[in-house]
């Protein structure tokens, strides 16, 4: 028989905490900054848009926060997710680095998202909040917060990207299983959209555009409504911890160490989820670990981007985030990866990256999907676009390791299935994609103008 | 903390056999008949369709089978499954039953029809064959089987019942991504395909008709490609009982035992994979278990079929088989669980039925896809429509439990998700689904030819 694929915790031996990265990072994260007042924002800024379990999660220090019981009641539906040896793909590249992912896609909405979904309905519940908004790109978080919404009996609206919107109707559909009313952005719902629609009736939308609807209507709505967001806030990346805790847990299960740590790049949810617990003895013992972002080339704000602060969303709605950034008006090609077509990254992975304690890569979208394709027909699972970034450089990885002679332990975040993506590669198989280098030029003039935002 | 949720085996605890009923049965399946020489099917008479090592299972009494290394090393892709105790269902229905299910939809195809397909995938590998044809009503057996093939380097074809094949153009693109040719039938490329549609070229197919297609196809090749089957035949089913077995060992670890078991029903395997191995003590011991089959309302050939001799195919082309069936010419309502509308059931699942072993239920599509949402909203799992049909019986029974203030144990097949079938739900939500009760009428115009195909 062969050899042990699969590593799964029972639910006795689930991780009970998040992590906090916050407390071990030396240089901290800079704090975010009020647009108006130009004055550090304080929690009692954040409480029109976010529940009060979400603000204190995010200005905390504390290393580790307890899972609250109904969130793990939630996780226990799917998690632990599997950490799997890669043999199929191993053997496939002929290297002789040993593949190890974790596969979050065996959630039932198919991706990482509902861990922070379940915890932020969970805080709005408690809090006695029945309305909440939100915004989609890939449709993966708009499908978890449906999920976990209904589950907590909180109404939900969602602004889902139009690109995507048009381009994944089954996501729509998940969501409207769950009972959540879809949007596409930008939308006339909101003063944000229309003054996009005005500009630019044909406008295919983007995650800073959906972000603006989503805030709007949540601070407009008097009180009635929160906002939540799927990415990018440090609260959100704390949640997604728990893919790294169990994979710290079942790569000691394997008997193996990662020597190099790899997530595909949007906001940041699922890189940092699988990133930071592995980084903790990096920051705190200096352990000799390399942890990979890896982003799409069509909108390479960590390779590419300045440091810089800037807004979250298209209209400048949001606080202003410290933030590698293509600028927040930065409109990324339609690639099929929907949930990496984001401007910027969040406060903390930015400065990781600025403090060269993470790594950032590029893909191209036809290398992306040829890895994504050789993954799946290696390991029996089709791979959302999103994770299939992180598999392409696995596979980068593995190919050095191989031109090296060199053994080496690679470890990636599957982040989700594709079988909800398939037009993605209906247009793959129809030779219908392309890849979308940048000019300098284009950069520069995306870029140029978040001198005159922080002034 | 909540209780235990789902029950895991690891993969040394895993199931190495196939469990083979017909050892246990005190009336043995009736043989299969030559369509020709009326005589019983020899081994020798099925070489032309299947491989050597297929062949051999259809007709084997032995107890237990081995599984092969390989196709374990298939199975420890997602193998074992999860069993799941659905505390969100029984709070949902209010009932003192406890409600479990195995979740076969975690496979990376979706269903559990990847069990059989690795089987004879690698069958057809060990003896050299370059080649399989096959038919898919819902297209779960031809995504499993394009994975499986790709896996072994086999070519595949698949006629997809037409209805499903526009119905879920995701389907037919999973089976792309695996390489896998997919035409949609009643098609030109056989003679049994040109003759339905020179009758009826709007036919939107059945199984029956892309049975003889692909059965067509596979003799006219001169032994260049032989035939695959998903559900009805012996062997078939054997293959999925990993699914059963799996299941005592993970009811023994939740410290329980179900009162009944219940699987949908289309060709069987499903229902056989999760019931036989709890028959077994019923057919040994006489143990008190309760087994139930349920087909859609619209296809009633264990509700109200009749118990004889027929075709597994529309043109005639397969062996006899003694089945409860309504014609190989019925033609099914267009439900949206194309793995269900197949005329008969296999001579396993039809003797047994017939010694009352195990009983049937149907369900109308309506309170099909009621059950369905009622356990998305409340497992956050969106089943399958086939699946859906066990759901509906499950909350029968446990609405039952209910009534009489009796605790009960019910187990369920989840046999997939249904993130490939949202069309169906969109369907459901648009008002659009009806239900298809058959007249008695209807169902003696479809049966009573049978009498003359077995003089």
């Amino acid at each position: 028989m062969s050899k042990v694929k699969k590593f799964i915790l029972s639910e006795d031996e689930m991780p009970r905490q998040w992590y906090n990265i916050v407390a071990d990072m030396k240089n901290k994260p800079l704090p975010l900054i009020h647009p108006k007042t130009k004055k550090e924002v304080k929690p009692e800024d954040l409480a029109p848009l976010f529940s009060e379990g979400v603000i204190e999660q995010e200005f905390s220090t504390e290393r580790f926060v307890e899972i609250p019981d109904k969130v793990l009641e939630i996780y226990n539906i799917w998690r632990s997710t599997p950490l799997v040896r890669a043999y199929g793909l191993e053997k496939a590249l002929d290297t002789p680095a040993k593949i190890y992912f974790k596969n979050e896609g065996t959630s039932p909405i198919g991706s990482h998202k509902l861990n922070t979904a379940a915890a932020q309905a969970y805080y709005a519940y408690e809090q006695g909040i029945k309305s909440l908004t939100t915004e989609t790109g890939g449709g993966q978080w708009g499908s978890a917060l449906s999920f976990a919404c209904q589950y907590f009996g909180i109404d939900l609206k969602v602004f889902m990207v139009k690109v995507s919107y048009n381009q994944k109707p089954y996501r729509k559909l998940m969501m409207n299983t769950w009972k959540a009313d879809v949007i596409p952005s930008p939308s006339d719902k909101t003063a944000a959209g229309r003054a996009v629609l005005e500009h630019d009736p044909e406008c295919s939308g983007s995650l800073g555009i959906a972000v603006s609807e989503a805030v709007e209507m949540a601070v407009e709505s008097g009180g009635a409504a929160k906002y939540a967001i799927g990415s990018v806030l440090n609260h959100v990346l704390m949640h997604q911890t728990i893919i790294g805790e169990e994979a710290i847990l079942q790569m000691e299960k394997a008997g193996d160490e990662p020597d190099v740590v790899i997530g595909c790049f949007g906001g940041g949810s699922n890189f940092a989820g699988i990133a930071f617990p592995f980084l903790r003895d990096k920051l705190v013992k200096g352990k000799n670990i390399r942890v990979v972002a890896v982003e799409p080339q069509s909108c390479p704000k960590l390779t590419r981007g300045v440091f810089q602060y800037d807004f979250g969303d298209n209209a400048g709605f949001t606080p202003l985030i410290p933030m590698y950034t293509l600028g927040h008006n930065f409109q990324p090609a339609d690639i099929h990866a929907g949930g990496l077509r984001y401007h910027g990254a969040g406060s903390i992975v930015s400065q990781l990256l600025h403090d060269n304690l993470i790594e950032a890569r590029s893909i191209p979208q036809i290398e992306t999907f040829e890895a994504g394709l050789l993954f799946a027909n290696a390991e029996g699972i089709i791979p959302a676009p999103e994770s299939a970034h992180a598999i392409a450089q696995a596979i980068r990885e593995a190919k050095i390791a191989k031109e090296e002679g060199k053994q080496r332990t690679i470890l990636f975040n599957l982040s989700g299935h594709g079988l909800v993506d398939l037009y993605a590669y209906e247009q793959y198989f129809a030779g219908k994609l392309r890849d979308y280098p940048l000019s300098d030029e284009y950069i520069h003039r995306s870029t140029s103008e978040l001198e005159q935002i922080i002034k």
